[in-house]
């Protein structure tokens, strides 16, 4: 039997407990957030990464902030608006990722129909709403590798980036949930993990989770993909998003957008896996979408030590976008959407 | 005034001295090699790389190999079998660059006059050409920048890849060589130097020669090259070159080719700077060419330190080959040959 995967976030006693990414794989630990300013730290410091898994994070911080503000004695409008206060905060942890919105306006919804409840009455409904999106983030990941499995040949090379996995949701996740689809059909897959820098989640997360599950899995540089694909070892690729813009634009993790121009160059299949809270329509296409930029000692430097000359400065856009056109099918909860465009997605989201 | 450029490799009192480019740009060191087999052991363990410094440093390699064969009393055809054994093992330090057999070829030819020479007198003759060879290279370098400089436009921002500078070469370098003749004819440039996985020589190595000049650069991760281009950042791409077939295919460090990729499908200019003695005639096209595989540790881990989890395997070819198509134009010490081709190819190897 594999192990259990590990388990990315989890709520026990009125504190959110966050598997801590940045130690992986060396050390698995936890870290208790007790707090919404506790977990707004965490998700921009990325203990806690992966779209899907951000959201269901700021939407436990609600949880904690609405447990704290009434246990001040607040309820009412004015719990309300500190409620307002501490989701707008939350949101701005990270700005590329849509599930964050996503999860954060859920929980305010939920808030629109609780006037006069009690404070006590509005925290256990927020944490009844967080609990109840944490277990469906599983299944909509295990529908996606539904939808996605037959899309993967048997014996295929699967060339991945980052890490969409059960790491980056609540647990299965979505790229690699397909894979894991894939495996489950009795498929056999190879699955090549572009190491992802500068934070190397491909190598310390998505080789983690398949060496785990004994899915065989080969580390390549990021810059390795052209030459992977011109040796014809790579059948498709498949990767996660954070937003999907309503013409099927998609930002994902940094060198994402290389990988679909080099797959269409090699005529080969570039797949997103993603769940439907990931499309934003009121974005028309991926020019609005904001590219986080990081601390530059994210590339200078590799685990706390120099790489690079002192002084020299750095780039370090966090997400690119890659044009619908680069598609080939978006995996969703909901089905497969081939070549994603604007009456696709809109009727993708208009189904139930 | 802009520092000296560091010395590469040197020859003094019947040693080759090295600089460690490992330890670069933490610490400026110099190995001292005192026979064919050290200088073996520090190409293959690069500690000099770059396809012409490991030429020059493969043919001082030879005459050490002749002193010390001249020291122990050989001459004649004994003396030659000898030598040829060495050449053939300095050849196999690393398949890849050309530059290494280009070298090893013109020493044995000077060999071939040498029939009634002393072994002293044949090591002083070896040693002569060595010399020839590494002040060449430096004209060759400044050659090869003063026809390239009227490809760069004034406030050009450009994309480099690994390290094509002065510590790939004797001095000046190629492709880095291209934007100092642009910087000494008043232009403005700024350049994007990706780091280059495994062994960052964009990051330790291109960073440290631009920022000790005062050259304006800003450090990427390899994977951002996609989003560069994208977003209209980069006007051209330059890189070196190791091997370069008869058709215009050109291996050179991995990642190369993804970069020529996302040039043409966004119009970019894309240019090889590279020496004739990089050019292989006596390969068709790139199909030929022996790719290094290197060892999966190099990707595992960093600086020493694991950046996977343990029993993870890598692969880790060190170059990759981009089809001629992709490539604007070709620049060399005799000149620029746009769109290279057999013909052109074939034309500018029969110059003088």
């Amino acid at each position: 039997m594999a192990p259990e995967p590990l388990r990315t976030l989890y709520w026990d006693n009125g504190s959110l407990f966050l598997l801590d990414q940045r130690l992986l794989p060396g050390q698995i630990s936890y870290l208790e957030c007790r707090s919404a300013a506790e977990v707004f730290a965490a998700i921009r410091a990325m203990v806690v990464r992966g779209a899907p898994a951000i959201g269901l994070s700021a939407a436990f911080g609600m949880v904690l902030g609405a447990r704290h503000l009434a246990a001040e004695g607040l309820s009412g409008p004015a719990l309300r608006q500190q409620l307002a206060e501490i989701a707008a905060r939350l949101r701005s942890a990270r700005p590329t990722a849509v599930n964050l919105s996503w999860a954060l306006e859920r929980m305010e919804r939920k808030l629109e129909g609780a006037a006069g409840l009690s404070g006590a009455e509005i925290a256990a409904m927020l944490e009844e709403e967080a609990r109840l999106m944490l277990h469906e983030d599983i299944s909509i990941n295990r529908r996606i590798g539904e939808h996605g499995e037959p899309l993967i040949p048997d014996g295929a090379s699967i060339l991945t980036h980052c890490n969409a996995g059960a790491l980056a949701t609540a647990g299965y996740g979505t790229a690699l949930g397909v894979i894991r689809a894939a495996v489950a059909a009795g498929k056999r897959v190879h699955v090549f993990a572009g190491e992802t820098r500068p934070l190397l989640q491909g190598a310390r997360l998505t080789a983690l989770e398949l060496r785990r599950e004994k899915i065989p899995v080969t580390l390549v540089t990021d810059s390795c993909a052209g030459y992977l694909m011109a040796s014809g070892k790579v059948d498709l690729v498949i990767t996660g998003a954070d937003r999907i813009a309503a013409n099927g634009d998609a930002a994902n993790k940094i060198g994402t957008y290389t990988l679909a121009v080099l797959a269409r160059q090699h005529g080969i299949p570039f797949y997103i896996a993603a769940p439907c809270s990931t499309i934003d329509l009121s974005l028309e296409d991926g020019q609005g979408m904001v590219i986080e930029e990081r601390d530059p000692s994210e590339v200078t430097t590799l685990m706390g030590q120099p790489i690079a000359p002192a002084g020299v400065g750095a780039l370090n856009p966090a997400f690119d976008v890659t044009p619908a056109e680069f598609i080939t099918a978006l995996i969703t909860e909901r089905g497969v959407l081939y070549r994603p465009g604007r009456a696709g997605l809109a009727e993708l989201m208009g189904k139930e």
